[in-house]
Parts: C-alpha cells; sequence; structure tokens
C-alpha cells in the first residue's frame, strides 16, 4: 500500500534526527513545499535556532498554523522496539520520535493546506506558517524571537492554531482554547552559618522558614473559573546545607512554581506571596521567573471554525480545556488573536515508543482542511 | 633566649606537616622521648592510620594522656600572617597550624611526664600514652580502634586526660567533664514524582512533610541537668528536586542531628521521632548514624586531681562544662573510667593564625604535671 501524502510527508521528517535545537533539514522540506504554493518564505535564525515564517497572501484576517521541527531526545534506544528516527508503521501506528509531537501534525498542516488551495486558489485571508526549531529547548530563540519581529512591524497573526498534541485518546477529543500562565520563584531565606554544637551562635534558616513554606503550600489562591483549574503552587526543588552534618546552614534555598489562571496575574501573585513571609519574619531575597501569562480563546471565529471542523470528522465536538503545561501558544497570544491547539494524543510524547494513529493522522489533515474551508472558502 | 622544653617540642611538631590522616614523623618525636623514660611502645597501624599506645608501669590504675598528632588542613595560605608549619613565636604567643588543636598540649604531655619521672622514678599506678593520627578525620581508624584493641584484652584506662583545648579566655578556665551524644538521622520522605502542571497526577514529599519536620525543630527534647544543657536538634542538610522547574520531586532528603543529654539515649531519640513522623503519615525511610554516647565524670578521683592542680597553677577552680563538639573522650569513656578533657583556648582552632600562648603552654604543663603528682607521688 502507498503512504497517503499526509504519512509520506510524516515519515519523511521522522527520519532526520532534529534533535532541538537541531532542525536536520525538516523546514527546508516544508519550504520547498509551502514555496510551490505560492509562499512567500522568510528565514528567520536567532542564535543557534532556525525559524521560518512563511505567508501566501496579503489580505486580513492572517491566519497561520504553528508548530515545532525539533524532538526530545531518543532516551534509551534499547527501551525502544523500532529504530526512533525510521519511521514504521505496525498495526495501524505509526511508531518513531517526533510521531505525535509534533512532525505528525507538521504533515498534516502541510497537506492540509495542499489540499485546500488546489480547491480555493483565491481564498480570502491570508495563510500563514510559524515553524521553529527551539520548542523542546530553552525556547529563547524560537517562536518567542519570531513573534517579536512581526509585531514590531505590525504584522499580527489573528487567529493561529498550534499543532500540539491536544487531544487525550483520539484525534479531536480535546482542544485546547487557552493555556494557564507559569512563575517560578527562587527563594533563598537567610540565616547564620554555624556548628551544630553551638547552635546559640548559628541562625537555621531551615528551622526558621518551614512555617512560612507551608503557608504558602496551603493556601487557595483562587478557585479557577469556567475555563481554569484552580491556581496551583508547586515546590520542585529545595537545597540547603555543605553536605556535612555537624554544620547548621547559612541559607535555604526553595524554588517555587506557579501555574496560574485568568484569575490572577504576576503582580498580585508576587504581592501575595511576599506578604506571607514577611508576616513570617524571614530575613530572604527572592528572584522571579515569568514564563507566560494565561491566554483563554473563548469565543471567535477560529474557535468556531475548529470546533465545526472536529464535528464534522468524528461526529461528535470537542472537549475545551486549558489544562497541561505551556506551548508556544502563550506567546503567539501575546498578538491579541485568538489561538487554539489541536494535533494527536499526547500519551506517547516525550517517551520511548513515541507513536501516533495512521487513522488519527489523517483526520488531523482533514480537521486543519475543514478549518480553512470555514474560515477562507 | 633558649626555648623551654615544651616550647621547644611543640616547635617541633608543628614544623611536621601531619595534615590529617598523616603523621609525619610526630609520633616517631614522642616515642622517642617516651621510650627513654621507660615507657613499653607498642605502635598500631590500621588501614591509613597510625596510632601508639605507650605504659609505663604494670600497677593499677591506669592513667592515660590521649591526643592527636594530625591537623585540619592550613586552608587559605594567603590569610595567614605566618607560614603555618613554621611555628613563629611573637609577642608571647606561639603561632601555627595545630598550636592550639593540639601539638602544644602533646609537648606539655610529654615534658609533664618527664619532670614527673624525673622525681618521682618509682610512681605508683601506671601512666600511658594513647596517641592516633585520625582525630580531625573520619575517626574510623583512631583512638576507637585502640580502644576496642585495650578492651579486647581487657586493659582498662581508669583515669585519661583528654588534650583537646577545652578553655575559653586562658588556660584552665574549663575543663570539660563530660560531652553530649550526637546521633544523626538521614530522612528520606517519598512522594510520587510528576510534572507540576499534573499536580494531581503527582505527590509532593516537600510539601506533605513540613508540619512533621516543624514539630521536629520544635521539640522540647529535654530540659538538660545540672551537666547538660537541654538536647539539641539541627538540620545541616535537605534536599529536593532534579533542577529542573517544572518537576515535583519524587523524594525529599532532610538530615538531622542531635547534640543530646545524659537524660536520653539513642533508643529514645529513635521511638520519639518515629511516633512524630507517623502521626504525620508520612512514608519514609530513616537511617540512623550513631556518633557517640554521652559521657559524664561528675565525681573521682581524676576529676578531684586535676581540679586541684589547676587551682595550683590559676589559683582558681575551673568550671566544669559538656558543651561544644564531640572529642575522641566519647571512645575512651566507653571503657567506663573516668575522662576529662583539659587543654589550651579553643578561640583559633580550625581557623588561619591558629596559637596559643607561651605562658598558657608553660602552666598546661605544669597542670598536667601536678595531676599526675596528686594522683600518683
Amino acid at each position: 500500500m502507498t503512504d497517503s501524502p499526509t504519512m509520506a510527508l510524516a515519515k519523511d521528517l521522522i527520519s532526520r534526527q532534529s534533535v532541538t535545537p537541531e532542525d536536520a533539514g525538516c523546514q527546508d522540506v516544508m519550504i520547498e513545499r509551502l514555496k510551490a504554493l505560492g509562499f512567500n518564505i522568510e528565514i528567520m535564525v536567532f542564535e543557534d535556532t532556525t525559524n521560518f515564517w512563511a505567508r501566501r497572501g496579503t489580505q486580513a484576517p492572517l491566519f497561520a498554523f504553528a508548530g515545532h521541527t525539533d524532538v526530545v531526545p531518543a532516551g534509551n534506544l534499547s527501551h525502544w522496539e523500532t529504530n526512533p528516527f525510521e519511521p514504521t508503521i505496525k498495526d495501524g501506528v505509526l511508531y518513531g520520535r517526533g510521531a505525535a509531537d509534533m512532525k505528525g501534525s507538521l504533515a498534516s498542516m502541510v497537506v492540509a493546506v495542499e489540499q485546500f488551495i488546489a480547491q480555493y486558489p483565491d481564498h480570502n485571508g491570508s495563510i500563514g506558517f510559524l515553524i521553529t526549531s527551539d520548542e523542546e529547548g530553552p525556547f529563547i530563540n524560537g517562536t518567542v524571537r519570531v513573534v517579536e519581529a512581526l509585531m514590531a512591524r505590525g504584522e499580527h497573526i489573528d487567529m493561529c492554531i498550534v499543532g500540539e498534541p491536544s487531544s487525550t485518546h483520539h484525534v479531536g477529543d480535546v482542544v485546547k482554547n487557552g493555556r494557564r500562565g507559569s512563575i517560578t520563584g527562587d527563594l533563598t531565606v537567610k540565616g547564620i552559618q554555624g556548628h551544630v554544637a553551638y547552635p546559640h551562635l548559628a541562625k537555621n534558616p531551615v528551622h526558621q522558614s518551614l512555617l512560612a513554606i507551608h503557608e504558602l503550600t496551603t493556601t487557595e489562591w483562587d478557585k479557577g473559573n469556567e475555563y481554569f483549574p484552580p491556581t496551583s503552587f508547586q515546590i520542585p526543588n529545595v537545597q540547603a546545607g555543605t553536605g556535612a552534618s555537624n554544620v547548621i546552614p547559612g541559607e535555604f534555598n526553595v524554588q517555587f512554581n506557579l501555574r496560574f489562571s485568568t484569575e490572577l496575574n504576576n503582580d498580585i501573585i508576587i504581592e501575595r506571596i511576599n506578604a506571607i513571609l514577611d508576616k513570617h519574619d524571614l530575613d530572604y531575597d527572592l528572584k522571579w521567573t515569568f514564563n507566560g501569562d494565561p491566554f483563554l480563546t473563548d469565543t471567535g471565529a477560529l474557535l468556531d471554525a475548529v470546533v465545526d471542523a472536529v464535528d464534522a470528522v468524528n461526529q461528535t465536538k470537542p472537549a475545551l480545556l486549558t489544562t497541561g503545561g505551556t506551548s508556544d501558544g502563550r506567546f503567539i497570544a501575546r498578538m491579541g488573536g485568538q489561538v487554539v491547539e489541536l494535533g494527536p494524543v499526547n500519551a506517547t510524547i516525550h517517551k520511548v515508543n513515541e507513536c501516533v494513529s495512521v487513522d488519527d493522522l489523517e483526520k488531523l489533515t482533514k480537521m486543519y482542511q475543514k478549518t480553512l474551508e470555514n474560515l477562507f472558502s
């Protein structure tokens, strides 16, 4: 059996070892296909990262697909049943690193656009592709830089589908129509170092901090809302001590991360956390890292078009959720447009034996194509 | 001015770079002097550590001096005003690594014994020297092994002066007549690792533990007693996390150390700490390290002899204290005899520009000699 266009392109992309931030020629493959469709191509290299922006048409509104060609490392090869960079179909499932996250989606996007343009060469609006090879890495020189470049010249994406694997059991059962914000605090509580045999000459910052940190972990930050679960607070890292069992540490380092709803913002969080630490009379430094604001696309033409497209293929509407980790959608949302995420099942991403259902990938191509038809035909 | 016998020997020992566990010939110098006095010498090498046991006489009671020839590293040489291994006297103070901890004491012991034996060659009882080069290191192959060897053959030290720097402002203002016990617990609280974006699928062991650990740090373990301050609990080390800010840790490691009085023992401490952890419903492993039981010499011929000797030199009695860190006295006390610590001022030990007052060292020789006279003349 000959591979479908989507499957053939997905296999071609998976066979290229584009471990983040490498692109390994994936973008060239996509660019060649898009050029043939009349897209204007702009390659944007920032530091070690290759990105491209492609656009067909000059009219508003501007709709774009967004995604990444880089993948996470394969991990322990002996745990893979196939070679992660030799795409293999078994029992209707395509195996390979990036099959679900997100070379399958990239293939579906390109083929969907090819089929749509074949049918509607003079479509309304504009179609764009925002593709990076830095989504799995530090996300410094990827989507965020492209978005900045576009905004600087007044080019705004009005509607965007990010091809992240949003689905749970089968493609389209979940569309992500927003994401929580993320903020990280690096707290250093200061004490006085000393010998454990002379505790009266020292001040143990671990002892000093325990009740304050307990209060942080048990605070109700909000109740969430219709689209967002309640804000969560987690401590990923703590450290104190020299390693010696007879030295009272001089500092206690506690890192915490909040995933927060649209009920909160960075300023409110900082104010409330400082108030708790101050109440417990701690001597501390606190450094903040702002990973991304929450965003929400709860109405609009894009959401309608996507929901209808999923319904047309699956005969059932998707659930709209905002759960899960961050994605490049947070950067694109800064442009003020509508952003949703629609992609394959995420059960195997970042794991060995990553895979995607062949049938799901064909359906995804249809969902993308139908979305374009709903918007621009 | 010619150096006194004590000063000459102290300088000789300091000039030998016996950074733990090296002995650098210090023990040979002492052995030569003791052999000349008729001591029977037994060199005991365990692994990388050289120790010796010297004894003069076969009668009971057996009195011994105990000490160590090893020193801690010099540290940053640029902060020393003199070469740490070139003993230097300035303004009545002898500078050098080990001057106070405890090559000065070793010199005083040897000279005191020489002067005592010159006066009382046929003294009562027996005099011993228990010398190690492993006190500043892991204390595995030093005093503890010599004590085991002596006990195995039924040779018990009845009375012992450890030459550790016990004094605060001038030599003899403090005699240590006991030491607290020390026990270390390595606690691992087990949770379930996960992604911070999905806290409902994980269990953060840091969050789980904070109240239990707070209770440990605020518990009154005892009120101490006439000779011991209240038992203290300190957390020297804590660690959790992979370093990544988006991973909920699977384990939380907390190390704590108790310095405890004779009101408690290892079994009671373990039982009480397990009860607190169990009450908070934690899933944990707890490994114990028994660093030493508390010991106390609150009456007896040795304490009387030492207090009188200090009084004879200083015209004032010493304070009897049990504060401060551990010493090899805890191992010698296992023999069931009387153990006290008498040595120079400890203000500069383990620091740069370690030093001892020349005058204090001469007084210390007299105190040791007078103790021998009180016991055996």
